[in-house]
């Protein structure tokens, strides 16, 4: 194999690849990057055995093709400290030879460990497909990704859960995430072709690996799935998945119906006084109690070192029409939701030691539920 | 104690106070702020009991003078949350009363310790005094900082000792500091008034503290100090430091004075070549080696699981007119020099297993020794 290659071009392909590379691995091949140069393409594949992904070069001129694997941490470090502007030129010469990388005046030999030894996962049948926007997967994942539990006794809780379901008579796919405390729930449009496809829990490190790729590219994202894989294809980059085998909890029983209680509050003003009045408190599941009258809403945290603080936000900022209230919830928790909603929230509550939902008032399919805490 | 102060001029003053107060301390007051009210002025004071910072802020409105110490992080954080140009009412009613935090529709009370136990640090006398820019201070710092030893075994060398001293005939403020494996020196002209000066070692938190004060003025700052503390005065900010009592080793012993054979290298291209090359291992202690021959300079490293590189630089970048050498150097050490020179870098070697002499080409009177590893 030899080929030459932009310095710039093969550094954004080695980042993506080598971000699905685990750092700490006891399998010496699954450290390395796959490289296959072949008809004016070089294809980069990488693999933690639960994700792969795969990404085709195009314009590369090769002079020789084949393939070999060869380190991928170091191989990226290497190119992303080579000049700007560099030409790159990859050769093996074939077998246990090392591969040579020149740039100029700088050489290196790398250690490559053979084509064989590499694992593949991407081979199985996909047979749901739809297209969905990068902003929809955007959408889908900002809104719930934070509820994702970390707990790794509850797997099934590790990953957001996509699925397709009517919503008021509309065909939606929707994802959700929770973790026991809160739980997301967001849904978009349901695209063509996904109609039939069973649900689904994506774990936690390919929704990071999609969320980056996703801000890459303003074209149309292809995904395909099975009950057992995922496959997302970003133009050149396929990122191919095992889902979480689990399943995932009957989450609409935990969402209330019956809450009445209705407050809105403008998010900038309610998040700001949440940070202020939780700032007296350096630890973080301390809770903030909200304590609701006529269009008045008056926060209050404590900590028994520091002392107290309190805010009140007035109907210039707060609308609430119900009988007082008073509910505590983790500061973060509420940080978490107002972080994903650009506008007004919308809280409903049923009373003080109830589940309470919270909606973007400007997008009511972006649903959140949350647990209070005792104040 | 009552008065009135912009949130931007607090916060600025809190950010200097709070960054002395240590995070862990089981002293309960070292964890708080002074806060004194009197004439127009409020001063803030902390300490660790290494370090005092007490800071003036003119320009505050007071109802009542007073003195009280609160939680210095607590207040630093909601103070840094309020909204910018805020006004912020400071309030204590004296004894064991909280202090009151009123700003807008924000109110905290903060828990007070008695200001009689706050400990003072700053008293005694410092009769040696001189000024210094604060470029020439930030000169002395950088150019050395990174080569304090982390050993605490070895305490004397846990700072930068700072003295007076000549130089072929000149009469210069010098400042020095090694691990063992280094050792960085450079000179400024000597301030007047510091000529009777002891030589001092000034702890690492107390020049790290100092730096980022140096940063924020174009005024003088005035030093002051005895043969136990030093003092620096950046305009309304005073830091009283104790000194590190040890003796500093008599550093001239290791520096080499026969070294001839002179290496000139353009220091971007050497930095470049360096880290490219070290980055085939993840080893930070693995060596570079430089291999000498006239007008030519090529490094290489290698790692035994991933391979090894190498780059040359030639005639445009390197002047070398001696017998071929070679010598190996920790790749860190030689970033951690280069990153102080600006344009083009001198080494001086003996031979490849002698401490080489660097020197900064436009500015020798910046010196470092470093010790070779075995290649």
């Amino acid at each position: 194999m030899k080929f030459t290659v932009d310095r710039a071009v093969l550094l954004k392909a080695l980042a993506h690849v080598q971000s699905v590379v685990e750092r700490r691995n006891t399998i010496p091949i699954l450290a390395n990057v796959m490289l296959a140069a072949q008809d004016g393409t070089l294809t980069l594949t990488a693999t933690d055995m639960e994700i792969a992904i795969v990404e085709a070069v195009p314009d590369v001129t090769v002079a020789r093709a084949g393939r070999t694997t060869a380190p991928a941490a170091t191989l990226y470090e290497i190119v992303r400290k080579l000049p700007d502007g560099a030409k790159v030129e990859l050769d093996h010469a074939g077998g246990d030879a090392p591969l040579a990388l020149r740039a100029g005046r700088f050489a290196t030999s790398l250690m490559v460990l053979p084509v064989e030894d590499f694992p593949s996962m991407t081979e199985g049948k996909l047979p749901h497909s739809f297209v969905i926007t990068p902003a929809m997967l955007r959408e889908l994942v900002d809104r719930t990704k934070f509820a994702i539990s970390t707990e790794e006794t509850r797997y099934y809780l590790n990953g957001i859960y996509i699925h397709a379901t009517e919503m008021e008579g509309q065909k939606v796919l929707r994802a959700v995430a929770t973790d026991g405390h809160r739980l997301a729930r967001v849904e978009e449009p349901l695209p063509e072709g996904a109609e039939g496809m069973p649900g689904v829990i994506v774990p936690r490190k390919t929704v990071n690996e999609i969320r980056k790729l996703a801000d890459e590219t303003s074209e149309p994202v292809e995904v395909k799935l099975s009950d057992t894989k995922i496959r997302f294809a970003f133009g050149g980059v396929h990122l191919t998945s095992k889902l979480i085998d689990g399943t995932f909890p009957e989450y609409e029983r935990v969402i209330p119906r019956g809450n009445d209680k209705i407050m809105t509050v403008d998010k900038r003003a309610f998040a700001e006084a949440v940070a202020r009045v939780a700032a007296i408190s350096s630890e973080r599941s301390r809770p903030v109690k909200l304590s609701l009258k006529p269009d008045s809403l008056t926060l209050t945290a404590s900590s028994p070192d520091q002392g107290q603080a309190e805010e009140e936000l007035d109907n210039g900022a707060v609308s609430y029409s119900a009988n007082p209230l008073e509910i505590g919830f983790q500061a973060r928790y509420l940080a978490d939701i107002t972080d994903q909603i650009s506008d007004k929230v919308e809280f409903r509550f049923a009373d003080g030691a109830a589940p309470t939902v919270v909606v973007d008032a400007s997008k009511p399919q972006a649903l959140y539920v949350l647990m209070p805490m005792r104040v």
